[in-house]
């Protein structure tokens, strides 16, 4: 007799971007001559860059012809790929091998992946808001959570508990949704505390691309001794334009370990055997496409995406400052969390905002109890759209 | 303190191919003028077709225009795949609709990840020899494994056993090794079976292609009652030449159910929101090349693929009955599994094939115990290389 996992209805729907969308179609259907502008999409816009696009037409090409085919791949990657990923890292000052580097079809699969090799009985720190991905996929493995309250009183970085024992800690950090990010001190005090409670620091650094302040850390291992407490995952969904390309890379350096009976188990090795057992790699196309990413050229074009995204949360971020609303990130990250202005709930802005300026954002509340009151908004848009929005905002609130 | 998945530690490495790797290159070592044929490997070696590769770069194409580009698509896949390979299963008779089609990465991760849905309560049926990736991943969940026993006497096709109530049945037909066709009776008995103890089977027909006789099932779902317990599991690495390009299918019908405290379960909804939590999507490139894959110029082409194995397929299978040797596969199956000629077990046949042939193949022992004793070649080689190989063998034993 099968028997399904029973934590999984433990899980509460997701509706919040259904929701969204059935508010805007009504909208749109009662309203057909209004515009709505669409700040709220965690989705880029601008295209693959002409380094990717050539890169990618280069390895279709060699899969067409038998003598440059290539049939199963490295589950954990190909060495072109895993090299240019370890001499980005070397670029910040963090020395990686190639070895510590496992190259996915994106962070959200790692991240959720990554819960197979600890144990159900470990208690798991996430903050609030947080995504989603962090709770539900604990929560499918029946995993105790304590949250971590983000709010205005810690800058939305919330800080080691004086109480909880940790086994695993999400962090996040540009944040998704808030846009705050760690200092490089703050981040000291989570491996210190890390180190002491042995507890693992799933460091999800899927935004660290627009970090532009030279002091803040892009990586957790930018601080010492971060490679006995922390598991890395990065993506080049924001960066290069890979939300429907699907590349991403998760480290896991040789110096973890983790207990079992008494004994020190490696984390990389653990991993890898998940990988080879569960995984059978990245198309070899679209990792060909990738290597392009860290080529100077293709480092030069992201940069261009980067800047063309930050001139929107620029514009955002101005927007909201000349009316005294609260909020935080625009710098250093691509997204904005701001106080719903008015004394507002975070629906209620929602849909003040649609109603007034016909323009969709996404509410606070959706990430968790602590985003009740706060908005989130995001520079993943077209720049005359994001200009136009907030100028109707402007003149709306 | 982090404590890992102690389950882990119940996995053997697995040396096979490494230890394989090892005997090749000490032999050339040894004896460099000879020129080692490789029947061992699982992986394709003709490459992708002109239909595939012509969609594969209009696709990148359209990632390279801001007005064509797509970002994030439904983690289940976009729909005009969903529809191709519903009408797929319709030209077999069988009726889906795209809902009940899930597009991944390739089979081996949705056969590993679909034990998230179940209790590590459940026993697993899995037959011996077989498929690593069955065995681990239900050991990375702690879950009891009772082997079905495949051998001659039984044609390596294991009935339903008198007394285990199983959760989940594991089924692979052609099969991996062994290259054994199930009969629509005897499926029909296993579906008579699951439905019975309300076991779920879970159905990999990754070498559905291969199948010739038209009276042998391509799907479970030509049994009736199926599609009330079963899953099936398909890929379009061994058709479609897909090893490096990674794309598979998984199939949950609506009508499957599975309990939990009394209630009835979907497990189309648990295997969506497993989906949509933890997995992003196929890339939408390799997407567009799997459509093409589906057309009538795609279905032609990769059915000559499929033609020019099974024509090296008839090689070896021609050569080893001229000598009298038992096997099975090589019709219907891109696989063939011999008895090891001359009384030899498994490894010690490895060692004469490559001593006396410069000939390497995969010994049976390497996929369980009920291995010993044989050995397995494959069809996805040259076709020239596989006729030396055989004339070589003939020639030597």
């Amino acid at each position: 007799m099968a028997e399904i996992n029973g934590n999984f209805l433990n899980l509460e729907e997701s509706y919040l971007f259904s929701d969204i969308a059935k508010k805007v179609a009504a909208y749109q259907k009662a309203h057909p001559e209004k515009r709505v502008i669409r700040l709220g999409i965690g989705d880029v816009t601008l295209p693959l860059t002409p380094s990717v696009t050539a890169a990618l037409h280069a390895a279709v090409d060699e899969m067409g012809k038998a003598e440059t085919f290539h049939g199963y791949g490295p589950e954990q990657g190909y060495d072109f790929l895993r090299n240019e990923i370890a001499a980005y890292y070397q670029s910040r000052g963090v020395e990686l091998d190639a070895g510590e580097i496992f190259v996915s079809d994106g962070a959200k699969s790692d991240i959720g992946n990554i819960t197979d090799l600890f144990s159900s009985e470990n208690t798991a720190l996430i903050p609030d808001p947080v995504y989603p991905v962090y709770v539900d996929t604990n929560l499918m493995n029946g995993r105790r959570i304590v949250y971590l309250k983000a709010g205005e009183s810690n800058g939305f970085l919330p800080m080691p508990p004086a109480e909880a024992k940790a086994g695993l800690i999400y962090l996040c950090s540009p944040n998704n949704p808030t846009g705050a990010v760690y200092s490089k001190e703050q981040l000291e005090k989570w491996v210190e505390y890390a180190l002491d409670c042995g507890a693992v620091i799933l460091f999800d650094a899927a935004y660290e691309a627009y970090i532009a302040d030279p002091s803040l850390p892009h990586s957790i291992y930018e601080i010492k001794g971060a490679e006995r407490c922390a598991i890395e995952f990065c993506s080049l969904s924001k960066t290069a334009g890979f939300t429907g390309t699907r590349l991403g890379y998760t480290v896991v350096p040789y110096a973890l370990t983790a207990a079992f009976g008494g004994k020190e188990v490696s984390l990389n090795r653990l991993w890898l055997r998940r990988q080879t057992t569960k995984f059978n790699g990245v198309p070899y196309i679209i990792q060909k496409g990738a290597q392009a990413v860290f080529s100077p050229e293709g480092q030069k074009e992201t940069q261009e995406l980067v800047t063309y995204y930050m001139k929107n949360a620029s514009v955002i971020a101005e927007a909201l400052s000349a009316k005294g609303i609260p909020y935080v990130g625009g710098i250093n990250s691509p997204y904005i969390w701001m106080k719903c202005p008015e004394g507002l709930k975070s629906w209620e802005f929602f849909d003040e905002l649609l109603n007034r300026c016909s323009v969709v954002g996404t509410p606070g509340a959706g990430f968790g109890a602590n985003g009740e009151g706060f908005f989130r908004l995001t520079s993943f848009g077209n720049h005359q759209d994001t200009i136009e929005a907030m100028e109707r905002f402007s003149a709306a609130f």
